[in-house]
């Protein structure tokens, strides 16, 4: 027998519909590209909102179309999210740090109709545009008086495009299964993959983020997300913040220390989030100045293990708690955020932050194990590590075409490709990646927790671990560093200081001294380039004989 | 074009598979109705309730069936509706307050199979059982050493009757729009109707109760539902309590102030719910004793609006944070709840309690209008009162076997039968029912007003006002008025202290001094019955000219 309730679907452009109506004057406030800063309300992006979705259709898009974004978070590329959703098209937020043909890759896989460029891209793209055969229309997101000449087909200003329309326009109603969103996960081997968001997944994804075990998202918040809206959904603010009715404060492109604390200060931002890299831009920006951070409140970080030392600082010395954060493209994208159960609520020191340095627990709508090769689960003991694999209603079920589909099982576990521990109160830590993990004598060594060792040596700058082959044990761990502008070690300094803090058979066989370690365009180390560099290279034999 | 995001349907049995695979050891503290405390965890609520599951399966019932629980807040109550969830079947809540032939006549219509019973209700079943045609089984909602002899049909203890199986059992996979369970609201005319909530309605509104400016249920609350489980779907707690992996502290059968007042100290409750005449008892009870409340962070007041001087002296005298809210069975039932936003988050004092006696704003999930009774919208103002209309995936969209559908019009909005104003910020507050409303001269009066200002009088107990035949004005309002034990007054009395604090036009046309109101059995004031018993009511002819 089915229930008697209303069949409401979770359509995106309800998240804008209610924040304009309970929230309709609350700020939406961004640094735009062209400089100044912009201030906006819920009510009055929902009216623009309308125009984009009114002028999309007027320029023949339509269900199931994609629309491609190439954009900074400002108030025009949160518009044109909701535009685009609100007639069941489908944003697709493009990444500009990935390489040019990655790009024309990316949109062409996709298909996508129309693009929305930023000022700063419009160069970009016009070297490349004439391999993006599906784009109609390229759309800049500035005015009249700010547009470039440019050779882009069909280019018109953002502000003079949607003007041609009245905004006397409703939202298209569909499925809640409808394709909201898009977004490429470029892994390390092989083609980006695409992962296609529902306006379902969107919708529950931003009600788990804001629940006070995750994000704690209220409307007494000011919120500004320093991850990118092109980067992973933009951890699911884009749709939170409207949804609870707080206020937005949007970077634009500037993402420097100083820029970014000139927001925090001015508009008294509450919470933020972005990965560890902008934290220490931050950080070292604050120590130069002796600025405080009287406001904030909290700020989560995620996208790559938040390091011991940013933790302590952002707590200790400025007194804003850190929300560790897990998740992925595939997982729209939370998976786990670090808040404290009671279990651990009372802990202080050294023994908070151990605590803290795990990626946390997962929220109500995602489920997880971990697994031996076999599928095998094994044990929650916060010590064995295995294969992290997840599953939920914001978690993907496969790729855009199918690529890649080898890492969802029939059960529908997704295998994330991390590898994890998960302690008996539900806390998991990341270890490595299942590709990076160092497979010595049948056994797992975890390269990350290697490197982390490492770089808590007072010269060395960044660290990598990967596996060798060695003719005994398969694979022996090489340790790769670079010192520190103007240092210099020896690998028995090295090592001498890792002796004791690992166990035995997981110290490295050898250390190699590089000036630089290859990343991807997200910032991640890139150890398949390692991998290539130091395939034939040979361990000193006495090592863990 | 789908998006490509896995069905991972919402199923109530997932909410309590999360709370045992991460908040396993979370406690569950209950006052039993044998009378001793009984702790028990989400883990083993969990295991029990896959027995119950399993148990139901072996006495036939199936997906879709009703199993009614006429039962207090106890562990068992709780472990019973995941049980009967986890196969599809529905647990409907029947409320032993309702009059006998009541209590048969739901039953009846809701066709139940099966009734779980405390202890405390075997009598009062045993006296209609032979009217309960459909109930193939009682289970006694105790272990064998507390089992009456009992002349209900198959009866059993339900720690015997779950002995019986091993656990050995997985919960059913479903549809998520399958009925979960069943209320009969019993509103002041015709029958009782009846509201089939939905595996996605429970879960969405559970979501929905959960977040920050909801109640703000987190890992580290300790929850006390006062609000039973057989009213109003215990506002959601059975539910976001282990969402959230709170702490659960159950009442059992005491409700009184001393009772309630022990489990919040003792077990440090940060959160609690009911109605208002539950805290009536408790401050009253507090006051005598001089006690405090030092571990109670905040309490949800509901069901009928929340006097002044309860809001006030919970937070001036006991540093007790309340959310006032309003909802209704057809709406699972959180409609609104009064949690500050920034632009009331700075007032203090008075101020700040008149935003407080408002019922709140909608979370999202949740749409609100105000209409006339030609279903045009009405200002948001503060001051236009109109009816309030809701919609929502937590809101009925009809009545079980279908009497009642009036109240639900063709684009879904669901007559909620009260009348309200919104304010700017979207603020709502209840000024009436609408069948209440007193329509004077073609204008509306808000009977609760007057009442609200007729109980200011320090000599009245309590007071009603109803609209009386009046030939010139179609209605005018008549204040019907019990006085405090012991005191006498006359109508100038009243009249005088109220004149100046209203409308002139407002004020009642004449006041009927009795010695009772009477109630609904959830303590409602049964207007109807006092407008029969005042129908041929002659006002005095010189007032409202
Ligand atoms: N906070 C409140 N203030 C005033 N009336 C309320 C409040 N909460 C609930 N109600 C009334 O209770 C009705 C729902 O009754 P029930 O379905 O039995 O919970 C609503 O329609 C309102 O009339």
């Amino acid at each position: 027998m089915l229930g008697l309730m209303q069949g409401w679907p979770l359509l995106c452009q309800r998240v804008v519909d209610h924040a304009a109506t309970f929230h309709g004057g609350r700020k939406v406030i961004t640094r735009s590209v062209e400089g100044p800063i912009v201030e906006t309300t819920y009510a009055e992006i929902r009216t623009r909102a309308l125009k984009v979705a009114q002028r999309l259709e007027k320029d023949g898009i339509k269900l199931g179309d994609r629309v491609a974004t190439l954009a900074w978070n400002t108030w025009r590329h949160l518009e044109s999210w909701y535009g685009i959703m609100g007639i069941g098209a489908i944003y697709h937020t493009v990444n500009p740090r990935l390489f040019p043909e990655q790009i024309v890759w990316i949109v062409n896989h996709a298909e996508d109709r129309m693009m929305f460029v930023d000022l700063t891209f419009v160069p970009l793209v016009e070297k490349i545009a004439d391999k993006l055969t599906s784009i109609e229309r390229y759309v800049i997101l500035t005015d009249g008086a700010h547009m470039p000449q440019t050779s882009l087909r069909n280019a018109i200003a953002y502000e003079d495009w949607i003007a041609e329309v009245d905004g006397d326009f409703a939202w298209k109603e569909f499925d809640e299964n409808t394709a909201a969103g898009m977004c490429y996960t470029s892994g390390t081997t092989g083609h980006p993959k695409g992962v296609l968001y529902s306006h379902r997944s969107n919708v529950l994804h931003s009600m788990i983020a804001a629940m006070p075990d995750a994000m704690a998202a209220s409307s007494r918040d000011v919120i500004l997300p320093v991850v990118p809206m092109f980067h992973a959904n933009c951890w699911g603010l884009a749709l939170t913040a409207p949804m609870v009715g707080a206020s937005l404060v949007m970077p634009g492109p500037k993402m420097d220390g100083a820029s970014i604390y000139e927001l925090l200060e001015t508009y008294k931002v509450t919470f933020t989030a972005a990965v560890p890299t902008i934290w220490l831009m931050l950080l070292q920006d604050l120590e130069k100045t002796g600025q405080k951070l009287p406001h904030l409140d909290r700020v989560v970080i995620g996208g790559s293990a938040c390091p011991r030392a940013m933790t302590k600082t952002f707590q200790d010395v400025y007194g804003v708690r850190v929300i560790h954060a897990w998740g992925m493209t595939e997982m729209s994208p939370l998976g786990s955020l670090c808040t404290l159960k009671p279990e651990y609520a009372q802990l202080t020191g050294d023994a908070r932050l151990d605590i803290e340095m795990k990626q946390g627990h997962a929220p109500f709508g995602v489920e997880m194990k971990i697994t031996d090769d076999n599928d095998k689960d094994l044990p929650w003991d916060g010590k064995t590590f295995g294969r992290l694999k997840v599953r939920g209603p914001a978690v993907a079920k496969s790729y855009y075409k199918g690529e890649g589909n080898e890492a969802f099982d029939e059960e529908g576990w997704f295998d994330t490709g991390d590898v994890a521990t998960m302690d008996e109160y539900g806390y998991m830590q990341i270890t490595d990646r299942s590709k990076d993990v160092i497979k010595s004598g049948g056994e797992w060594i975890s390269s990350i927790d290697l490197e982390n060792l490492a770089v808590g040596h007072p010269k060395v700058a960044e660290a990598a671990v990967i596996g060798v082959t060695h003719p005994k044990w398969d694979e022996r761990p090489l340790l790769v560093i670079v010192l520190k502008k103007g240092e210099t070690a020896t690998k028995e300094d090295i090592l001498g200081f890792m002796k004791g803090k690992c166990a035995k058979w997981w110290m490295p066989d050898d250390v190699a001294f590089v000036d630089e370690i290859p990343h991807t365009a997200t910032g991640k180390i890139l150890k398949t380039r390692l991998r290539t560099q130091f395939k034939d290279y040979v361990l000193p034999m006495q090592a863990a004989e």
